[in-house]
């Protein structure tokens, strides 16, 4: 095969598709303006040849991997620096740079650089007085100095009041002293706390005049400014290698009677005066809306991570030809195998939804984030819920679905050069940070068994848990009937149900005597089951009036890829679910067998669009930098290149042979 | 806490329990002279301190990585001389040193020689002559060679008719000509192929006089035996990195008119005379035999796999304080979480379920293997059949256990300190190595609606499907009424049904026109289901039975423990299948609600012997090779050790900063 040529498996794939790509990929990148800011903003630095990589990472040690990333990520902040100097910088520009998209093929393991603009700039604006924020924004956009922001410890994550570092503060020096009194109390995590920042927005015990106030933010510095050598009493280093991120640097923070001036505390919320008086903040729950938006941001960058690995599986089953079908034709490119349609194809109609349902919480937030700051809280303990459970399972889900898509590829996704072991270390990572899955889900359920007991007592309930006060008032499903419609209800059903036993068992606990808390503890399998649940009949309406919403919008032709999307997804949500429907909702056998019969309907009707839809979501080669994902499908041909850049093959013959192999093959002869 | 001191929450722990560990311990060994014999090779093994890694292999590039393996496998080879010189060598030992245990303590990534034990060497033994075991074993065993197993190609994997790499028959030299004729043909993968091996068995399509005979195995050799050299015609290399398995040097090898010596094909099966007349095996299925080998002791790999992995988390449960349940008290250890519980527990079940499985399977291998070298093949069907959806269950399980343990310590399972992400990468491989497990999946399915046929025409069956002949006399479950024997029961049941509609369906594309080939790929999703219940209603039977024996044997107080853990496996695995089970027996929710109750009662007994059960895997701190899983539980003191190892933090400030950071930093000021 020539070697601009495109697989013709693939491109034959290409030719059956029943719609406008065009049209696909416009609405997925949000319009033809932001599809033409993309591809500036892609040639901007993927033509750079600075950014380009020769040897691929995988062969460095971490030492040269981080050495080789803050080369690229200075030289990437450069950039930045001019765009911003332009005017042409935007929150599309940073999402693309430190999320998973374009930032990924620059750096693939992660930026040691990213918490400085995505936590450090951002906490300094969110959390400073208006003269904080003029003394150390302009410093920080500017990069004069590096930031990190160190919040989680080595013995404490998820449970914030658990933190043990402390800042006293000294009303005759007008000084915070802070301490990590022991080992556990290390401040650990941080990207770039390791080698690359020089200050950290470290979050501590507060206290004055000899009492606890509860947390703060300090600004601390961490390095000199000129020699980067540890300030006193600060011992800074790297965690050392882990699944993923293995570029970012992540360290640990041990403080030693560090002393930052009373201004280096974040006042905007809390103050201390000079005298050590303490000024508590006026409204606790505005720091939800931090850790809201990271949550719900998380969730659209989940559909990017899925669009990817999609993206890979499908090409790569396109142009793979393996086990015979009809025993006399050869073999069948591996999509034909049924097995194999149904591990890609919901994958796709996944990154589809996780689009839609982040969008839609998206929109949510920003109206809450609107009323918050008139001082209406109203939707927030809701918000706040479906932010939990739905981090959760998207980021759950992402993760299961990255690693079906690698094992759909055989043993060629267990390479590097397929790139599906960094995605998969990307995404696992998001089920722990943010808020630990299980602990998100917790948090969710405590608020339905509240939602339920209000329920019960007849109160309205907001929109998204509308259907726990439906349940109560119409405990009978009635007959199944199969519609899309009907498969959202069930989900909304059996998820009050679940609520429900979450709530009447935890209610008999109490009656024996528990406290609420053990009481909930002995629950927490059922609690979890009813936030998950929860989740999942939000992702199924969202998907179902999200999409019939587009349906009307769009092209007839790219409409009827919508409906086929939106079926599979939601059979294969419900028959992965099928022991909660049975349990509460009365199908046959011969229902299931209906529903299972019209997925694999759907997978056949995908079959001819699959590649397209892959291509729609328009993923840079760069971005893919798979072996097996690339557009031009000439897998065996890039894998073969990637073996060629390695190291140990530019010698013929390894050092080890002459100093131990030959020496100890010869030594029994 | 001083150094040596044990954490006094896991000391809290050991005192808990009910039972003998040691008791444990002999049974799950095999006895006490197997215990003996094991603390024997790990003393002569992890007492070298030459085998002992100052720096974590986590800190190497991989060229470094594998130049440090190949001098540890070295040493390892030169102990095993000396143990097979003094007759000391045993199946136990190479299990223990190329299988998950003692070798992952000393060489975490894979032996670079482990194919030359495990299959070079066997593959000789199996298929060569006896005047070719002469010529080549001792050479072999002595090490005067080195050897690899070249199958599977860069476009070839678990098909393997589809191979392309061909040896044609040359009468005039009495040699073979070999070839990979494309680059799809290189052969991939084999473990030591890359720099290491000096000769492999390839397998190759065989051509004699023109015409085709099928596959054959042909010794070649790849290098010089004094320079290193490749020879000639031989393109060989290192594949590059990878999940898992980073030091096994797994290669790829091309071949451009390579002749080798007639003599150089294993000829114990078949044979080319030397005027090229091809005499065909007698016996085909012969080759059955060493993949179901490799498959039945996969199995009992996996049990050790999740023995380490369950004791990693179990004990850093025990440890990890995080998130109150009763406000008013400190923050609890993590494993007082019934989440948590739910997590860690059934993953220790598993551990000891596998282990029984696998040894009830292997004992079944080895009674066919007799059978058939008395030419009875009635059984191998059915031993084919169960050993392929096995090794796909157990293999596909434990991965997905490994990553819950991992999962269920937070963050800090995320670092390579904590020894999962290691873990994970071995067991994952497992999926697709020793035949791809849907491809499994489909293999035992073919078997299974054979069988069904069988019975429908009143055929008798052998005992492993005879459930089957059950259900089609008896359609009716009756009445469930919970018990141990009944979930059992209500497995079979379910897979008989899974087996039927899978036969059915494929019956009904069968008489609308469809090929039997074509039908079984458009009823593909129903076959791997079906497959998958069978396997698990064998797991469920065999648990069931062998703990109900063991049970009888031992004292009353471990007695107790398998009593739960039998609980413990099955109601969790049919909590798991709710979904098929409610489908087709007719359980309420008044039922269902029984089977969780009594699961959060199984947790609730198993706490206190949970870490006892764990110490009771024996596992070696130098296998489990992580901070949060050693038996003293000093995990934050473990953490840190590993992270003062950081090349990285021996340097307090990284040349980058004068190179890159400064400047950049000071360019806008």
């Amino acid at each position: 095969m020539p070697s601009n040529a495109v697989n013709p498996d693939l491109q034959r794939e290409r030719e059956k598709a029943s719609f406008n790509t065009q049209e696909f990929t416009y609405w997925w990148l949000g319009g033809k303006e932001k599809y033409e800011a993309k591809k500036k903003l892609e040639k901007l630095f993927l033509n750079d040849p600075e950014l380009k990589d020769e040897l691929p990472i995988s062969y460095m040690s971490p030492k040269e991997l981080y050495e080789h990333s803050v080369r690229k990520a200075v030289i990437i902040a450069k950039k930045l620096r001019e765009l911003r100097a332009d005017g042409e910088d935007d929150v599309d520009t940073y999402t693309a740079l430190f999320g998973g998209a374009l930032g990924s093929a620059l750096i693939k393991e992660g930026n040691p650089m990213m918490l400085h603009f995505v936590m450090f700039v951002p906490t300094i604006m969110g959390q400073g007085t208006v003269e904080q924020q003029i003394e150390w924004l302009t410093k920080a956009w500017d990069c004069n100095i590096l930031g990190t922001y160190a919040q989680t410890e080595l013995g404490h994550g998820t449970f914030l009041r658990g933190l043990e570092t402390r800042a006293e503060y000294d009303a005759t020096t007008q000084e915070f002293v802070l301490n990590t009194p022991t080992i556990s109390a290390y401040k650990w995590w941080p990207g770039g706390m390791g080698h690359t920042a020089n200050h950290a927005i470290v979050v501590a015990q507060l206290y004055t005049k000899g009492v606890f106030r509860g947390l703060a933010p300090f600004i601390v510095q961490l390095r000199d400014l000129e020699t980067h050598m540890p300030m006193q009493g600060i011992d800074v280093g790297d965690i050392g290698p882990k699944i993923g991120m293995k570029s970012v640097n992540n360290g640990y923070l041990g403080l030693k009677n560090v002393r930052v001036p009373l201004n280096n505390m974040l006042m905007k919320n809390q103050q201390v005066l000079p005298d050590g008086t303490y000024v508590a903040p006026k409204n606790s729950v505005l720091t939800y809306g931090t850790m809201m938006f990271v949550r719900v941001a998380l969730i659209r960058d989940l559909s990017q991570t899925l669009a990817k690995a999609s993206t890979i599986a499908m090409r790569y089953s396109a142009v793979r030809r393996q086990s015979p079908i009809d025993p006399n034709k050869p073999e069948p490119q591996i999509i034909e195998h049924t097995t194999q349609q149904l591990k890609v194809f919901p994958q796709i109609a996944k990154a589809i939804i996780f689009k839609i349902t982040g969008e839609h919480i998206w929109n949510m937030f920003n109206n809450v984030s609107g009323e918050l700051e008139q001082g209406n809280m109203d939707r927030l303990p809701e918000m706040h819920a479906l932010s939990c459970c739905l981090k959760a399972i998207t980021s759950a889900d992402s993760a299961a679905a990255v690693e079906v898509c690698r094992l759909s590829c055989g043993g060629h996704g267990y390479m590097d050069c397929s790139n599906f072991p960094t995605i998969y270390g990307m995404t696992t990572a998001v089920c722990t940070y943010e808020g630990e899955n299980t602990v998100m889900l917790l948090q969710t359920a405590r608020y339905l068994v509240k939602v339920y007991a209000q329920a019960l007592s007849g109160e309205p309930l907001v929109p998204t848990v509308q259907y726990i006060s439906d349940y109560i008032k119409n405990r009978e499903f009635g007959a199944f009937d199969c519609t899309l419609e009907q498969i959202v209800h069930a989900f909304q059903f059996v998820a009050a149900n679940k609520v429900r036993i979450a709530y009447e068992r935890m209610e008999k606990h109490r009656r024996q005597g528990h406290e609420p808390e053990t009481a909930a503890n002995l629950v927490g399998i059922e609690l979890t089951q009813a936030a998950d649940l929860h989740g999942r009949a939000f992702l199924a309406q969202t998907a179902y009036s999200g999409l019939n919403e587009l349906i009307r919008q769009v092209s007839p032709a790219l409409a009827a890829v919508f409906q086929t999307i939106l079926e599979l997804y939601l059979l294969d949500a419900c028959l992965g679910r099928m022991g909660d429907l049975l349990r509460f909702i009365n199908l046959t056998d011969g229902d299931v067998s209906k529903l299972e019969l019209r997925l694999a309907e759907c997978l056949k009707r995908l079959r001819p669009n699959a590649v397209a839809l892959v291509d729609s979501f328009d993923v840079h080669d760069r971005v893919l930098d798979s072996a097996l994902g690339a557009a031009d499908g000439r897998v065996y041909e890039r894998i073969f290149e990637s073996v060629k850049k390695n190291p140990m093959n530019k010698e013929p013959v390894n050092k080890t042979f002459h100093q131990y192999l030959k020496p100890f093959m010869k030594a029994n002869l």
